[in-house]
């Protein structure tokens, strides 16, 4: 058994998430199909981090024990052939130590938000972006945005179903960051509650919007109350950017 | 009567192309049903430029005369509604003289195409650009498209079908640029031959695979003899980007 660290690009549209669910196509199945289809035995992966329905990745980290020590570039241009006509691509394959866990070890988890302002409906980009008909106010959207970093009770912004023991995390970085076609919002911490993301986004575009004051962010997170929070932004605009994990775990 | 021009974005996958044709789906046909959906009535538009089959457009500029007198932010808000749910979206609407034609009075015409150069298969841009899995020798395509600028017989770029009385044009610009994720090649002239900007993109990709030398570009141009083509690059790359006017037919 040779153990493989996969970095996973997948457009979401079309899935209900990353992890094996009850019903209804997963990446996670894609992937295991794939696995199957290549060595022929039934391997379960471990992810970085769950996704909802609808949602992206830009390089979600998986790994999976493979019975076969293939190249890490065989293991890539295989996968990739198992898994058409899937919108599902392996980017890298590193061959790790057995000890590396795509999920416990992984120390931070980067997501990045994709906005774009404009009247017309999305073309190319409808599901892949959250599209709002009205200008943002960016600076009042940053000044917001630094109420979050930091650690905090985010109760306000977890999601009813959340399972994590504890709503105390520790936002590392929210950052409003303009781009030609509206903004993006990234954020980093080692681990986020369910929803977090999206609620924090949902937030934020009321005060882009002019309806909330950067304060009222403040406000909601210190009432440690789901009712607080302004809305939950949609899947659409949603992308796992990226998982680190130490140097000492990295690809043998 | 009110005549408008109509600035376009749409993803041609799925599309046989922007004119009426005599079977599939074009984009002429979705935005013609639009405007009858808002106006009940039988209108023809004219466009800048016609587009094959799964060419996309940024900006494609169109014309139709409407018998409402509406605001052109009310006709674009009404086609997009119409358009749904056609991935064609009006980005912007003007009203102009009855004097303004998007075909006959366009004086420039820009078409970019996109490459994107890596291993894995693509997912978000599949069908949106042409992946090539070998990294390209930028400077040896800057080389030969020099070559192709200025007014030329493109007969060797020419597809069998084009229906242009010459083969004589002037190709205004040639850019290959980089980007995050490979190239773009934008091309600009008054006209161009029908698959003229593929069947140089074709060329200028072997020459930035190494298989061509830039001077062989210019060989193959010299040969005036479509046999000399390296090939034709697929449409998934190929965007229609802008249509220029005189500045005396602007909105009024």
């Amino acid at each position: 058994m040779q153990r493989y660290k996969l970095t996973i690009e997948f457009d979401g549209r079309g899935y209900v998430g990353m992890q094996a669910q009850s019903s209804g196509p997963t990446i996670q199945a894609a992937l295991e199909a794939a696995i199957d289809g290549y060595c022929q035995t039934d391997v379960r992966i471990a992810a970085a981090g769950r996704t909802d329905a609808g949602v992206h990745a830009k390089a979600m980290v998986v790994h999976c024990d493979l019975p076969r020590g293939d190249a890490p570039d065989k293991v890539m241009a295989a996968l990739n052939a198992h898994l058409r006509p899937h919108p599902i691509a392996v980017l890298k394959a590193q061959a790790v130590s057995d000890q590396f866990h795509a999920r416990f070890d992984c120390t931070r988890r980067r997501y990045g938000y994709r906005i774009v302002t404009r009247r017309a409906p999305l073309t190319f980009d409808k599901g892949l972006a959250w599209r709002l008909a009205f200008p943002l106010d960016l600076p009042a959207m940053q000044r917001a945005a630094r109420c979050l970093i930091g650690k905090h009770d985010f109760t306000t912004f977890r999601h009813v179903h959340c399972q994590a023991k504890s709503p105390i995390k520790t936002l590392e970085t929210l950052d409003v960051v303009a781009d030609r076609e509206g903004l993006w919002i990234n954020a980093a911490a080692r681990s986020f509650l369910h929803s977090q993301v999206r609620s924090m986004v949902g937030c934020l575009s009321l005060v882009g919007r002019g309806k909330w004051q950067p304060e009222d962010v403040k406000r909601a997170l210190e009432a440690k109350d789901r009712s607080a929070l302004g809305f939950n932004a949609p899947p659409d605009g949603l992308y796992f950017m990226g998982a680190d994990y130490p140097a000492s775990l990295q690809s043998r």
